[in-house]
């Protein structure tokens, strides 16, 4: 596995793999490895012949009093991780070469940005589709893998790689979750014994919700009213936002009909963890 | 010449093209071709292997009140014309394509288009970046041209390649002037016989301005009253606009100095130009 911290170095070697007829599997991420980044790198070394690995944690994507310094930071472990995945190619730029003195332009998706963890984090989507176009710019991926953890994420990433024509294709994997539910995410290492236990109930309130879907409640407010319920029972939880949306357009759906999405984002102590489930409803 | 306006379809040209190895040169338009385009199709064709010339009126540059529904449409002569001149492939897509029911992402660069054409034509280099960024993805050229005339456009279109780590290079060439000194536009056809008398004095001013400047002259107020003066003579021409700027970041140059771009737009009767000069200052 190569390690690449030069913007220019990455660029070229993208070149050198295209030029090759290689087609190469992209896994953008803010490193702190975890199984949902890892099995995204394995789909790629499937179906694409290089994987590109990028370890960026992006500080335009973080609002003010956000965790841009303590976000977690071990790159010798993503680096086995990675290593071990398959991953090829592990692009690690600095936030200095990512965004020189003058830096100044901004990619950014109308709308589909404005609810949801947009709402409570202004600009944060500016900043993930900005870091996104330019990584697409440097490493040109046939295929950029994207977790459904992030669903907003996937969504407003998809959308601007459409509207902008870009030639990558997006795909998005599953979430992947540990044994007790909780979904994978690098920001669970900030919580402590007691709020592991009460993270747990993102999940099983999404798993409420889909229980309540399939026997036939079709009322948004009712599923909410009752996540919420089960949500703020545990007492380091606050929740942040619980919607039922559209899956492609993020807009509020009630009565819940066709492609759903339910998503919830909640505050347990001083972390705040997101989740969702989708449910075709007939 | 083929003539394309499908996006998927011109899409797979490009992707066909790279993958037999062979550079793409890119000129977009809006048509209402002139020799200012055509020498940049000519240039395209000596260094690079297939030239792409797009030829689309982008409404997301026109503001309200601008002159997007009458701005001049003759494909029959711009198809003629890019033959002539060597173009490969003419795409033409319709703003429907390029601007679907729920078209959501834009591109913006910061601070360069506020001034100048940017203070009185809000949104107007958004709407460049963002058409240039979607035809970049369509075309995926190694080499875009860009007419010095729009000075301030080739200098964001540059920033913004540069910025998101586009693979292009962004070439661009001199202004084309017909025998009067009048710097090649397609708006030109506006102008009345007097009026196109009058407009020659853009010109006229930016040659004064640069004798100025050759003389010693490093006040920019002296150089840009005696411009204000000599355009404000024709009857039928009102300055939009006379600045001295760095060549680079186009922040006001006082005194002279390094890299100086005057510019200048003025309306003559209802028709808005634009000509500019660069000087290099010791």
């Amino acid at each position: 596995m190569k390690v690449v911290d030069s913007i220019s170095r990455m660029s070229t070697l993208s070149r050198m793999l295209k030029k090759e007829g290689k087609s190469i599997g992209f896994i953008p991420t803010m490193g702190a490895l975890h199984e949902g980044h890892l099995s995204l790198a394995r789909t790629a070394k499937k179906h694409t012949d290089a994987v590109v690995m990028s370890v960026f944690v992006n500080p335009l994507q973080f609002g003010a009093g956000e965790d841009y310094e303590r976000y977690p930071r071990d790159f010798k472990k993503d680096e086995m991780l990675a290593m071990n995945a398959g991953v090829d190619i592990l692009f690690c730029p600095s936030a200095e070469a990512m965004y020189p003195a003058g830096y100044a332009t901004y990619v950014v998706v109308e709308r589909l940005g404005d609810a949801l963890c947009g709402a409570s984090r202004p600009g944060h989507f500016r900043g993930v589709t900005t870091v996104v176009a330019k990584l697409f710019g440097i490493v040109r991926p046939a295929v950029a893998y994207f977790g459904q953890k992030d669903a907003q994420q996937a969504v407003i990433v998809k959308k601007m790689a459409e509207d902008l024509a870009m030639d990558v294709e997006v795909k998005v994997l599953p979430i992947v979750r540990d044994a007790d539910g909780v979904a994978l995410s690098s920001r669970n290492v900030y919580l402590s014994a007691e709020e592991r236990s009460d993270a747990a109930v993102l999940y099983r309130s999404l798993a409420q919700a889909a229980a309540m879907i399939d026997a036939g409640e079709r009322d948004a407010g009712k599923v909410t009213a009752a996540m919420r319920r089960m949500i703020e029972e545990r007492p380091s939880a606050k929740v942040d936002y619980i919607a039922i949306v559209d899956r492609k357009d993020l807009l509020p759906l009630d009565p819940i009909a066709g492609d759903a999405l339910v998503a919830v984002a909640v505050r347990i102590g001083k972390t705040r963890l997101i989740d969702n489930i989708t449910r075709k409803v007939p």
